[in-house]
């Protein structure tokens, strides 16, 4: 039987309390499938971890998690812990050193998710946005000068390499291949003529061995703006660090809510541990009090199964939450409902107990 | 009486027509008003002009705008002129060559205009966003090292200089504090760790001088998710050059569409002059049939005349505009009428007429 070992890094605020509804409805799968089994180790680490030590994870802490199938982290922020202390120390860390360079994030509205948009069907809404997760604008390079003078210049420099930026793209027709579904790339090379201009050529360089795949370009204002205007034109997008940072938060809006929304942090190779997370934040004003919407962190399980190749499964989480969503009875706050965190873990692992 | 000398250029695609009933629009204001006349100059630029000459512009074509009391641009961009050159070469010199460091685009939904989001009353869209205009992430600073081979890195830098940041900063803070609204800076510190820091530094800091504004601060990923969620959070925004481009085609998305979108290249000093543009691209395959809509560049109209200080007739424009919204027998194909281009100009002219 196989056996998938899962680290689990619950983070801070709302984060301890999503993951253990993850973990509850990832512990069900195993037991029905009867074809794996999963362990769970935790890490105690993010911003308590910080203020008592110095440091957001321990020393070896990347050693310690290589030997896992996944991480699973829950959310890292403090509201006294500055962010790019925080995220550089812990989920940045991570990504960058786990060349987890792909970040796969759905933007599928399920059926009984709440949409804010007049005038779109519920399967206009059904992309999935691939973004460069390892360099680009977040390679974190840059100065200070002359600080704390008049004459102060900040500098922040985007790094994109042939080969980070290829193999996103690659991954990106190559997923569109598979699903048989229109490509777009979204950059600004009408006014970031390195970077983008660079991204384009590449864009079109690749898909020279995708005849195949039908291809768009967006500029990213445009893009943000037909998010809203007309979801249905995007299926399969490939997209930077930053643009696709902002476009799958706007991406999330559109689909049901942050409550709803996940993302995968791969490394394809698996020569590194993936990581899977809600791509909420911690919300520490909510924190602890059982109000928080643990689906995104399901839906996280469901694409850690997806990696895995427990398709199968996979799948089913999503068909499980979606029969929450329609059914409405479990629902938490931010859904409109009163269910409190626990109850729609449970919610979802009786359904998945129903459906086989 | 006064005289304002006007710039016009009308440039690619739809420019010249829309500017055209601008133009009219203008016209009949100062005949309605009485106090001041207006006068046109017109410059063929743009990339009929760049596949002729190889230049977008006359090479002392700056010079030749200096002494001008604003500059009145169509639209930049033709599908085989690179967007990089057309733009650099005009729309984005002129931004940068004036020093039009603040670029200022309502996000306000008018009364009869379409609103793609649900459960968002009329008045909860009703911002206007201040950009940086003149540097950061479109300093145009950059390299592509080892070009061409499989070891390639494009670098594109941002500049941020302290100058630059407090000025818009502190132009955003003046404007909140004379309107009584909320100031809502937009940045990135979580993730860009040397140009949005400095920029949520110079937030706070410039803040001091201003303990009667109420702020606010978002990441630039939670400010577009709220733009659709909850429009009424924003009232002053300011923001980065990047990121205020990106916002405000959003923007332009849940206020009624790019068809109603204007921006105005401000050099607030006036020390030269300051530009005026419906924010829309040149739209190649509409353009020369009558189905463009003017009322983006109507409405930069308005922010001309608002910028000159007369504001009694930027606000009638916009009340016209409401009107015809309202009444809805003129409107362009894009918000669902039959009218040409020139009808909606003609009746913009003729609500004005009876409004006084
Ligand atoms: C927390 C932050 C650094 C992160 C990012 O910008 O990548 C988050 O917004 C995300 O999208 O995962
Ligand atoms: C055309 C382009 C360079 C420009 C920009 O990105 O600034 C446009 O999108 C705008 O917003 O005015």
């Amino acid at each position: 039987m196989k056996q998938y070992h899962v680290a689990v890094i619950a983070g801070d605020g709302i984060g301890p309390e999503v993951l253990t509804e993850g973990r509850k409805v990832l512990r069900a799968v195993a037991q029905l499938a009867g074809t794996f089994s999963v362990s769970f180790t935790e890490f105690p680490w993010g911003c308590e971890y910080y203020l008592k030590t110095g440091c957001m994870m321990e020393e070896d802490g990347m050693e310690k998690l290589k030997g896992f199938d996944a991480i699973y982290l829950g959310a890292v922020g403090y509201p006294d812990v500055p962010d790019h202390v925080s995220l550089g120390g812990l989920l940045l860390k991570i990504r960058r050193g786990f060349d987890e360079y792909i970040n796969l994030r759905p933007v599928h509205l399920l059926e009984g998710a709440p949409c804010p948009l007049k005038d779109v069907a519920r399967e206009d809404i059904d992309m999935i946005v691939v973004r460069e997760n390892s360099e680009g604008e977040y390679a974190n390079v840059g100065a200070r000068l002359y600080q704390g003078t008049p004459e102060e210049i900040a500098l922040q420099t985007g790094v994109f390499s042939r080969r980070g930026t290829e193999r996103v793209i690659r991954y990106a027709y190559d997923l569109a291949r598979r699903e048989k579904k229109t490509l777009t790339s979204i950059s600004k090379g009408n006014a970031l003529g390195y970077s983008m201009v660079f991204w384009d050529e590449i864009f079109r360089e690749v898909g020279e061995d995708y005849p195949d795949v039908e291809t768009h370009s967006y500029l990213v204002d445009a893009a943000s703006m037909f998010f809203v205007k007309d979801p249905k034109r995007f299926e399969v997008v490939v997209t930077s660090n930053l643009f696709g940072d902002i476009l799958t938060d706007l991406g999330a809006a559109i689909a049901g809510g942050m409550g709803l929304a996940a993302g995968a942090n791969l490394n394809p190779e698996r020569r590194f541990p993936s990581m899977f997370e809600p791509i909420h934040g911690s919300a520490p004003d909510i924190a602890g009090q059982g109000l928080a919407n643990p689906l995104a962190a399901i839906w996280s399980i469901s694409q850690m199964l997806d990696f895995w190749e427990e398709r199968v499964w996979a799948k089913k989480i999503l068909c499980a939450m979606e029969r929450l969503l329609v059914e409405k009875n479990t629902l938490t706050p931010d859904l409109g409902g009163t269910a409190r965190t626990t109850d729609v873990g449970d919610a979802v692992v009786r359904l998945l107990e129903e459906s086989v």
